[in-house]
């Protein structure tokens, strides 16, 4: 199935008319010709299938058919990641977290962030590109970038997690209770988290956690965490 | 802690000359000067720590001081996969899986390959540079690519599991008995295995699993299965 995506998309919409770019996509690259279906979504959890009615290079539209509203049924899964040096690891990031199931991300500064200043509609397209490719009607939360001690002073009631590589009392995920409650897990940048800022997460209550024994990269880090609650949610 | 390669390093060699390349990399990017401590492995679980006898631009020199061989203790996890269609895809899966920890990885080319020749020099750099990168003293076993067929056709011990798409009875990985025995896990190409592919599997007793229910790009795919294993061999 190939999925489309429109923010605005309402599930009462009888019409689509496709932008100019997804139009010269629908009918150049797909070849989609008039009476062939066509789903969409708004990221919301709608799946909108339609009928195109339409079907030029500059102007392709649909008329509705159906619609099914998806239920999120996971628990929130919120990863706050200090974004990578290079662009293009963050961007992995973003994607394989989005094809494998997370719900917000969050980019943190850190002290010792090298990226300090980010590219949100880049980084929404790359979410978007995503869902399309899984065929998922959810599309992940993107929160604005925000300093760790920012981050640090929300009031939030989510289990907060921290995977960090210095000393400190560690878990491992799976040694961590009501995994299947909201989670927060924080990852931090190539120079891992200072000493302060770890201190600082201890004193606002959030569990150190160990992601294994290797040294992974920031972006590794993020991928497995993701992966692993996804793991081991399957279990309880 | 900086991990350098050597292939044939042996234990009981007692000075290293390093390369022209490595040379320059130590002396230049990472400033070592003489006396200062040096890490190198061989990918076989050896750690050799020398202490440099020399440093300049174009030769660098260190003599022994202690070494340590470190022995595997997970159980063989082997990737079979389909190149993807992007070189860059495929590099990504290499590193990642290199990262989170995998014993070896077979390219198979399937019905549906549309990439069938593969650099393996290429491929055998990024692993190097995953595990100087994580730390780790074992390199992954990059074996020659081959055909599906060849594949099935040969004869291990380990338990054998192929990820599809298609219609079939498939357990998820966690329902699979004794993953801590060696295992070997097969990742089809962009348009899945074909029914073909899955067929003679089946005929040779290859277990069916799914990785979930969203649809995952084929090095996603690898790397979910690849750090789900780690995640449930944790448990047993």
């Amino acid at each position: 199935m190939e999925l489309f995506y429109l923010a605005h998309l309402e599930a009462d919409q009888l019409d689509i008319s496709f932008s100019t770019e997804e139009s010269k996509h629908i009918n150049k690259v797909l070849r989609k010709k008039v009476g062939e279906k066509i789903t969409v979504t708004n990221g919301k959890g709608l799946e909108w299938v339609g009928e195109i009615t339409h079907s030029e290079a500059r102007k392709v539209t649909a008329k509705n058919q159906s619609t099914h509203q998806h239920k999120y049924n996971d628990a929130n899964l919120h990863i706050a990641i200090a974004p990578t040096k290079s662009n293009d690891r963050m961007e992995w990031f973003l994607e394989k977290v989005t094809e494998i199931g997370i719900t917000q991300i969050t980019p943190i500064i850190c002290d010792h962030s090298e990226r300090k200043v980010i590219k949100p509609e880049r980084m929404k397209k790359i979410l978007v590109g995503a869902i399309k490719q899984s065929a998922q009607f959810h599309l992940p939360q993107l929160n604005p970038a925000c300093s760790f001690k920012k981050f640090m002073d929300k009031d939030v009631a989510e289990n907060k997690l921290i995977a960090h590589c210095r000393e400190g009392i560690k878990k491992e995920l799976h040694q961590i209770k009501n995994l299947n409650a909201g989670l927060i897990i924080l990852i931090g940048p190539e120079g891992d988290f200072s000493e302060k800022e770890i201190e600082m997460a201890r004193n606002n209550a959030v569990k150190e956690i160990s992601l294994g024994n290797q040294r992974l990269r920031t972006e590794t880090a993020g991928i497995v965490a993701c992966s692993a609650v996804g793991t081991l949610r399957k279990l309880l």
